[in-house]
């Protein structure tokens, strides 16, 4: 994709330089500000800090991370701990482990010395599938698109949680992907964008909707409910972070409560999902675990005076309890589809083996 | 109640002044902080603004408003003018109308030159049968509580939406009230405290909360669905701003999601209000109007630099589209019962009419 002309890679590989830049995505909206990655210890706390999130993203930048860190010291030793600092980062996104583990199986059987080259090669291979994947997940979702358009001129209204756009991957986004497809096509979309609590990633959709001239209308999460009871949304689509084996989703925290109201409301809940997000060693959602993050991401809130503005932004009491839980599990029946880049399927086990009959055991 | 032996009234009325009172809740948790209402206009600024909120409070507010504007002018026009005005701040908490029709139905009748005693006389009984009936509340809410300790020492964990503490009330609070009765019978109590965006009215809950030395954690309005199904929470109450006949429940939006995660999960969701909160002339909540909020009340961000600590407050482009509904409507199958100063019903007709029988039609 591009703005402007200019490619929205969030991601740029100087493999000459043993380098990447990223960019810092904790100042988007207000800036638009690259960060060069030059250490393992800058990939792993990238990946930490939040400054790449998304889980693809995630993925990619580990993979760079890996072979950024094999750039003085390939042995195997450097490897397997580079490997496993970066794998420590964050817990939920199975992209993170998905990439490592590739990784580490292309580099294990190669020379020392082959390694670097290699590991730079494999990073930029895992960085391109995941661009030509998620563009694939916007063809497939247009098509569902479809079947949701009863008259002529309709406005497609989708709801989304979190940021699943081109920021969250290399290129296209999971579940932006079928909404930019469905306006390059011509069709009229609107995007209801949840502002996504406590780390506010609903301001980088509406960031990315506005580059691309998407109309869209950002809202307090506790709003979804109302708005889907009131039928002002047709489709909530998301993506993931790791989907079980049986289709259970692990999303962005408050994903959950959307799918409920989806479902008391008869009103399709997708999710996006290239293969990297799918743990088909993962029976279900229960068995995912979720990452505790801290509590000061919500614990400084800026008071608004009695005309609605805004006070200086304050610090809760330090010993205000504070519990942050990033992601949570949608049970798979309240999954209308699960959207790869080999296209729809049911949120089950047999669904997905249906696409990816290559992970079936027997 | 009291906090180190001072009372927590919200509101101090001064008829010999002709004046009242108020905390000025924008600026909690910060700075607990009284503001002086002496004419109708800072009356009503009070309620709009949100210097005043709680359905209860804003009823008992408006009342004291109506006092006040009579003081120099209590001829008819003055009464009706000041009414409407009073009635116009905010659309969805039926108290406010309840206050003011209670009010005008007292004075209609009086001659000019006693009405003003009047109004000020009957805007304290409204204040103090709110006193008297959210401590009813809590002790018919505290019996509830007993059918879910199933150990002894067990702690019980109650999760809230919002804040329907003695704040939202002239004493006592709604939801709240079972459980100070709660933690005064010495039932050990730990409450999950949702921060409630856009307005953060949480911050007001765990302020509360910590003042009388109740355990809570503050949490993102999205996790509320992740703890439920973690098991970590054994009922959930919230107050309402009305209360349809059939038992539909309008209250801070966000609440309706707590309530579907509440059913998906076999927790039980509990209404708590006083007889001012029912509406039996609406008759289902798909009647209630939804106040529809300035977008700016979370226009104002801040981000967070890539340690997780605050950076500046910054404002979103002025061009963002925002919607900004303030509550939502909550299905009475939602909901396992309604808690008024009478004691528990069924949310629906027949439960509400079995409570107030002398609102039946025939």
């Amino acid at each position: 994709m591009n703005i402007d002309g200019i490619p929205t890679r969030t991601l740029r590989a100087h493999p000459e330089q043993r380098l990447i830049d990223i960019i810092d995505q904790t100042r988007l909206p207000h800036a638009l500000h690259w960060v060069r990655v030059a250490t393992l210890t800058e990939a792993a706390h990238a990946i930490r800090a939040m400054q790449v999130r998304g889980a693809p993203l995630i993925g990619a930048t580990a993979a760079y991370g890996l072979a950024i860190a094999l750039g003085d010291d390939a042995s195997d030793a450097r490897l397997s701990e580079a490997a496993a600092l970066l794998r420590s980062t964050r817990p939920t996104a199975v992209n993170l482990h998905w990439a490592l583990a590739r990784m580490e199986n292309v580099l294990q059987p190669l020379s020392t010395a082959a390694r670097c080259a290699a590991a730079w090669a494999e990073a930029a291979a895992i960085a391109e599938e995941d661009v030509v994947q998620n563009a694939a997940i916007g063809q497939h979702g247009l098509k569902l698109w479809q079947d949701l358009i009863v008259a002529d001129g309709q406005v497609l209204n989708i709801m989304t949680h979190c940021n699943a756009g081109w920021l969250a991957t290399v290129d296209h986004g999971t579940a932006l992907s079928p909404v930019y497809a469905a306006h390059d096509a011509g069709v009229p979309v609107h995007v209801w964008v949840s502002e996504t609590r406590p780390r506010n990633q609903g301001l980088l959709t509406a960031w990315e909707l506005a580059q691309h001239g998407v109309p869209h209308t950002l809202i307090a999460d506790n709003a979804a409910g109302l708005l889907l009871r009131q039928g002002k949304v047709d489709a909530v689509i998301v993506g993931a972070d790791r989907i079980a084996a049986n289709g259970d989703v692990a999303n962005k925290v408050g994903t959950y409560l959307k799918a409920l109201a989806c479902a008391d409301n008869g009103v399709p809940f997708y999710v996006a999902a290239p293969r990297s997000t799918l743990d088909f060693a993962c029976s279900e959602g229960a068995d995912i675990p979720i990452e505790e993050r801290d509590g000061d991401e919500f614990r400084f809130v800026h008071g608004l005076d009695h005309h609605a503005q805004p006070a200086a932004l304050r610090q809760l009491p330090a010993d205000e309890d504070v519990a942050n839980p990033a992601f949570d599990v949608t049970p798979n029946w309240l999954v209308k589809a699960i959207i790869t880049e080999r296209g729809a399927c049911p949120a089950s086990r047999d669904g997905l083996l249906g696409l990816y009959p290559e992970e079936a055991d027997d």
